[in-house]
């Protein structure tokens, strides 16, 4: 779908939230599409007026203060770590290889695809394991995306032990963790750990682009040159400090996700086995989940299917109560013929 | 004035536009500032009413390619040649040392700093010169900044010849060239040679972040791969897409940017000679610039002053007649003193 210039590298790696491969697929389907195919809360942080000067200015030193400073309050950073913020978590993910020495990498998967192909596009060896062995370098997504596995605090310690005792890295991707905050290994940050948050799933805004990472000072000024000056827009700037500050609309949100979450699991429950999720995606198991994506797609349903887990579809919540409906009804379409052993 | 977690490393490299900056140097200023610090366009593209999914969806395939298509007829890319879009033209700075050989690099100074700062902490020995020599990478910025040196395309493609032939890269950033088409290299791409391109200037968008690099397919491929997915941030997508479009806003533009350009020239004459500029910015060479400088600042008017040119001092456009008469009055105040031998 993509051409010679193209934004964005055509490496095969599927992505949720792309409603032109939607399309594609499923030229018929009626409109508008209800996407379910991202974990990105679909009740947006409302946007504040921007004033134009975040639009016409360089991002200037105030701005950008402002917003670590948020972000160190919002991530419960300890003083004495870095912080560095990007214009999305993807580009962080692209420079983490720089910070680790060369050695196998053990990547706690299935996991989001992104990690893997950093890794291996940058030279490593990398193994998509349940356990890390003895590799140097580990890369956790917890909660993991999709299934929501989540691993202890006293197991990411242990396996932070094991990096620097190897001269690694420990990367926890936190992309889902601000709705449970008690998971975060943020407060008590082991060394050689680098944590990742994600600004734009949490907060609806993920057109924005903003992202962090949080690590020991040293490697964070390595990521901080390595991005350049003004690497986050203005507006973004001007956001994320204002939302990441809104400590009540994140426990709203929260309880509001919770409450649509299980409302999801309990509309897919007829349709396949609920094997794991955040408050933000319900991941579903079924042998006809291929039929399953198809018919979904057919009436403007778009969710999330998985190279390496044919049976299994991920389901974002829907947004409003048209798009409750719409998936209502479609999964009612879908029942009496594709599952009846469900 | 950055602490430990900067989002912008500080690297010693005196930029304009900031105004946490300006307020440090002269706390007793008048507000609001005048800042001419910058080369930016004052008078910025009308921004389009954004829909919000721009700003709560991941940017999608669809919005990319809008861009992409306008920048190509815009900046009148070939068609065997890449285009890649990025947050800003800093970014693609930073990642060009990976598309060069080893081997020492000649940059055309004085010319902006982030250039030899990048490609040194890259570990590559950088001269800052005046001609090349036998350099295999050549870094130009033209028109220059800040003096608006022009080299012609005859003498680029001469360079471009020279690196290809020591397998090396011509970098030309022509930040400042959307004025003077006639003086970009883009349309007759000569191999090895990679062309940086800025959105925020000439739109007066600086804070939008969006750049482009344009080379051969292969390296490029290369710049989008290291970028990862959803590089552009969604509004940053539909304003550019939108602004490269409109060529009547640029013709109209360049026409009031130089009548203003002229004005400017004419304000400065007194108080020293205008060694160049292009049409978003002049630099005036004074014996007296460091008093010129300190006096503009007390009375809030923020020039850009050089780390290795004393004597220089450049002025970007003011926006509105409020800022030309502040300038006005701030040079007539300085003129009886600092200035016996203008």
């Amino acid at each position: 779908m993509r051409g010679a210039d193209a934004i964005v590298a055509d490496d095969g790696i599927w992505h949720g939230g792309d409603l032109a491969t939607a399309r594609a697929l499923f030229p018929e389907a009626p409109q508008p599409w209800v996407d379910l195919s991202t974990g990105i809360n679909p009740i947006p942080y409302p946007l504040p007026v921007l004033p134009l000067s975040l639009w016409t200015r360089l991002p200037g030193a105030d701005d950008e203060a402002a917003l670590m400073a948020a972000a160190r309050v919002a991530y419960r950073v300890p003083d004495h770590a870095g912080l560095v913020a990007a214009p999305g978590t993807q580009i962080l993910i692209e420079l983490l290889p720089r910070l680790a020495p060369s050695g196998p990498v053990a990547i706690l998967g299935p996991t989001y695809a992104e990690h893997g192909h950093t890794w291996r596009k940058a030279g490593f060896a990398v193994s998509e394991t349940a356990v890390p062995g003895d590799a140097a370098t580990i890369v956790v997504v917890n909660p993991n995306n999709p299934d929501g596995r989540l691993l202890s605090l006293a197991e990411l310690t242990s396996f932070a032990a094991q990096c620097a005792a190897r001269g690694g890295l420990l990367v926890v991707d936190e992309a889902f963790a601000d709705f449970t905050p008690e998971t975060s290994i943020v407060p008590d940050l082991p060394p050689g750990t680098v944590v990742l948050r994600s600004f734009g799933k949490t907060y609806g805004l993920a057109g924005l682009r903003l992202g962090f990472a949080i690590g020991a000072p040293e490697p964070m000024a390595r990521l901080t040159a390595a991005l350049g000056p003004w690497a986050v827009a203005g507006p973004a700037l001007h956001v994320g400090a204002q939302a990441l500050a809104d400590a009540g609309w994140l426990a709203r949100a929260g309880l509001e996700l919770a409450r649509d979450a299980a409302r999801l699991d309990a509309l897919l429950a007829p349709h396949g086995r609920i094997v794991g999720g955040t408050s933000l995606f319900r991941l579903l198991e079924t042998p006809t989940a291929a039929a399953l994506f198809a018919r979904l797609g057919r009436q403007g349903v778009y969710v999330r299917r998985f190279q390496n887990a044919p049976d299994r579809l991920r389901f974002g919540l829907p947004g409003d109560a048209a798009g409750w409906a719409r998936l209502r009804e479609a999964l009612a379409a879908d029942a009496p013929e594709t599952s009846p052993s469900a």
